[in-house]
């Protein structure tokens, strides 16, 4: 009973949420990577915000601060963008970090880890980006992980990551995001489960970018800060159920799936994500 | 009676333009921005024409003069790649500027005159892009705006920004273009309007880009620079009807309508062309 | 019945090579242009390989030898990347070689002929790429060929290049790929010919990016380094395969063929790869 109403609760709150960044159309700066581009502006239209890739030193400090939100992804890093990205971190709008393959280089891991101390609202990776963070941001006695490398994909599953996920978001501040067949989404404290997607989304390139600058979108749209965690999985919810849907239109594989998800988001109605979303309180 | 007389017209001449962009395939190179790089080269392949990206400086001296067209898009403009968006709009070949967001900064804005200063054969932006530079470029008695920022979309309607764009199209010698609901080109003393196009193209990203692209092949199969003109107004309108196709075809959001617009593009035919072009001599 | 057999035998190590990549989803590291990151990743992924676009220097001599194989990409190239691109090239892994429009400049066919000396398993072009390889890496003497120049697009059939590749490859030591109507790869003595694949491929931006990133991921699982000429023909037939069946899949254009390819090469079985790859031995 208390289950179904949460959940209840969580759809009304993602209409919500998608309904204002519709009404609102924010402004989403992204300073993203090269794969990630146009599925994430696409993306962000199709949600109802306005995406705004910009990264160059000249533009970011006088133009990040008339934006609603930030996203910044390091999947294609590089010494250049590096110092963009601190700037539209720092420009204080709220801000969403997507440390896409945090272990891929020493370079890249400090980048996440500099980027990370710029307080971000959220963080959103897969199980094996946010062990990696985990294990450097945190005493090494905290984190019980070892990592596997594999690129962009995780080796691992969400739940293998929801400690050290816990333990990041207590030591950073920020709302930890982390993607899987179930996405948790935590402040340090609270744990909430998203059940929302298809497994085929992680045979489309760039997904969790485009997700994470959705959660970018939504940030802007909720009223305190507080309100990331809800921010979060409220965007994780609405694109895997975008995903479902899209599935659902008849997908035959990634190709057709990300159309289809691309066309769902756009189309979403109070109806389906009221009654579709599937957030619930962990415990 | 003269009105139908100038639209049979009009549908002709985009058809001529259309084929001899199938026939000749012109090479048009487009030092364009990141987001825009799939779908402008797709939507410049679809119409016949053959796409090269390229921005380094150690080849755009080398490599413009062999082209038959130029596109310099500012979208996602950066210190490193102006110098090469400068030296591809000197080489000497009809070009089209993209100011895209040309508002976003000063650095940007500042970018975008210098390149007007370039002589492009046309320039084509929405609205608010249109009366920004406008605003700038022109003295400030002769302008009647001001501009509400708002990143790559506009938050003008296209005849808001008619004025200054013949104020602009006289001081520069440059034709141009307006993208909205009605498109309008101008030369400065004749307006067109093209009333092709629907309303869910702006939820794709960099259609606007894309369009650019296709004017720019129109411009390299025209016979003279003085017809920039027919050249921008018939690409739009092409690219406008192929969406209108790309919608009849069974879009149902952004993504099937990008998908459908490509191929729409690619299969458009005499009929379909002379029949359904709408551009009209503006009074 | 000899050319049957043969026929037979391609299909069967084509599924091999294709179902050894699904199973052990290779890590392809890719310095490739702008236009293909979004394609290229895409066909990686749906064959079931696991795709990084890692571009910057201060990353690659660390992560590069912990991937399975290489693909560098010149397509837009620049001075800020080129040497990530040597970098990656040296770093003790497989690697292919896509030679884009390599006469489009001076500094672009440098670049080449300096990453062709790097030893790259193998080199995928098509016919005016190779030719304009050829005629440079090669003594004068024994290149018959004068390039006309056209971008990225072959203005040559790919038998036309054909004597070319196999001095190239014997100068070289590299795999040579001719990508056409048939493409024909060779180690310099023998050649086989690839007869999948439909024209209208030509009309989708960086499918040849995406057969080259295509080839790297059947680099990395096949078990000898002398196995490339297998790993590349295979790889072009499955891509060209996956792009007949996409035809078939009811394409109406370029960009529903780019879709249903991409589908397609996601659901490819064993029925269909071993009826239908088409290579043969070229005498």
């Amino acid at each position: 009973m208390d289950e179904e109403r949460t959940a209840a609760w969580w759809g009304r709150r993602a209409w919500e949420l998608l309904s204002a960044v519709r009404a609102r159309a924010p402004l989403v700066h992204c300073v993203t990577n090269l794969v990630s581009m146009d599925i994430a502006a696409n993306a962000l239209l199709a949600a109802g915000a306005s995406p705004a890739m910009v990264h160059s030193l000249l533009e970011v400090p006088e133009f990040t601060p008339r934006c609603d939100a930030v996203c910044v992804n390091v999947g294609t890093l590089s010494e250049g963008w590096l110092p963009s990205m601190r700037a539209a971190a720092s420009a204080g709008r709220p801000w969403v970090l997507d440390p896409v393959a945090a272990a891929a280089s020493e370079f890249r891991m400090e980048a996440c880890l500099s980027l990370l101390a710029l307080r971000p609202a959220v963080v959103r990776g897969n199980a094996s980006e946010i062990l990696a963070l985990a294990s450097r941001s945190l005493a090494a006695s905290s984190s019980s992980s070892t990592t596997t490398f594999k690129g962009a994909d995780s080796t691992h599953d969400s739940g293998d990551a929801l400690q050290d996920a816990k333990a990041l978001a207590r030591s950073t501040g920020a709302v930890i995001a982390v993607s899987g067949a179930v996405d948790y989404v935590t402040d340090g404290e609270r744990v909430v489960g998203v059940s929302n997607g298809v497994a085929m989304m992680q045979k489309i390139t760039a997904t969790g970018c485009a997700a994470t600058a959705l959660i970018a979108a939504f940030l802007a749209v909720v009223e305190e800060p507080s309100d990331a965690m809800a921010a979060a999985a409220c965007a994780l919810a609405v694109f895997g159920l975008a995903g479902e849907i899209g599935m659902e239109s008849g997908a035959k594989g990634p190709a057709s799936l990300r159309m289809h998800l691309i066309d769902a988001l756009y189309c979403l109605d109070e109806q389906t994500v009221t009654s579709r979303v599937k957030i619930s309180l962990h415990s």
